[in-house]
């Protein structure tokens, strides 16, 4: 099963497709989707959405996994990043690809083994379990390359069932 | 020239579409998208695009106004709204409606001459502004009124040029 990982932004959308298939991960495409500074948001979310939707349609995943949002840090780049959200959201439901999200705690928990785990350990995870040969550039990616990888172990499972019955 | 004006949510997204010109405003037509509870927000921001995409299809709007958000009341409401509100701002710039954003403060100078007036008055002067024989409803619609009353007002002067060069 094909899964796309998001970690939202509206400078930088980490993006990454992986297969998930007989207790195998295997890497098929990552990246990030960037929008230029000093340009007006509404011109900025539709480029999310044009190169999400090239995304979808080239590697088709059948689901996609993205974090949640919490308000703790900035509020201000905070309303930003859920507008571009709801542009990731609406547009992968409208290309009918099933929708889950995540905290970053049980990204961690799942990529890692530990909710507190550092940026640095996510990276070396992600690098490991999908044995590349280079961390994801940048940590956006690696970030959205953790979040699939959490949703390939939880989908399954009774922790992925709960979070999901949103 | 057409206004549409956007009072931005994810339960209800109040709109007004208003024609300016020759000293004179007109009301052409006002509502709400009203999405249900209950439901994936994924599915709940699609219908917001769709129905926007109706909406400007049909009544032809050159221009949008909408209002800007602040955090400072409910942080977890205000997540979904701005989520919607992306969607919003998208589908209108995907469609080639041109966007202004003002804040509840600027609106309510606008309308009632008073920035820290009370939603009762906002509503009572959009009201007569209007000449409607009763007013809008919910209070969403009126909001989305107001938003439109404001940039007919503002777009031609020298606050609006400076709120818009963003």
């Amino acid at each position: 099963m094909r899964i796309l990982g998001i970690d939202p932004g509206l400078a930088t959308v980490g993006w990454a497709v992986i297969e998930s298939g007989r207790g195998a991960l295997r890497p098929i495409a990552y990246g990030a989707i960037l929008t230029p500074a000093h340009t007006d948001i509404e011109a900025r979310l539709l480029m999310i959405k044009s190169d999400l939707e090239a995304i979808i349609s080239k590697y088709e995943p059948e689901e996609m996994a993205i974090e949640e949002l919490f308000f703790n840090t900035n509020i201000t780049t905070g309303i930003a990043v859920a507008e571009a959200r709801g542009v990731i959201l609406c547009t992968a439901h409208s290309m009918g690809v099933k929708i889950s999200e995540y905290t970053p705690l049980q990204v961690k928990q799942a990529v890692v083994g530990y909710g507190r785990a550092e940026k640095q350990q996510v990276i070396a995870m992600v690098t490991t379990i999908l044995k590349l040969k280079s961390p994801p550039k940048p940590d956006d990616t690696a970030d959205a390359v953790a979040i699939a990888i959490c949703h390939s172990q939880c989908r399954g499972s009774a922790i992925g069932k709960f979070y999901n019955q949103r």
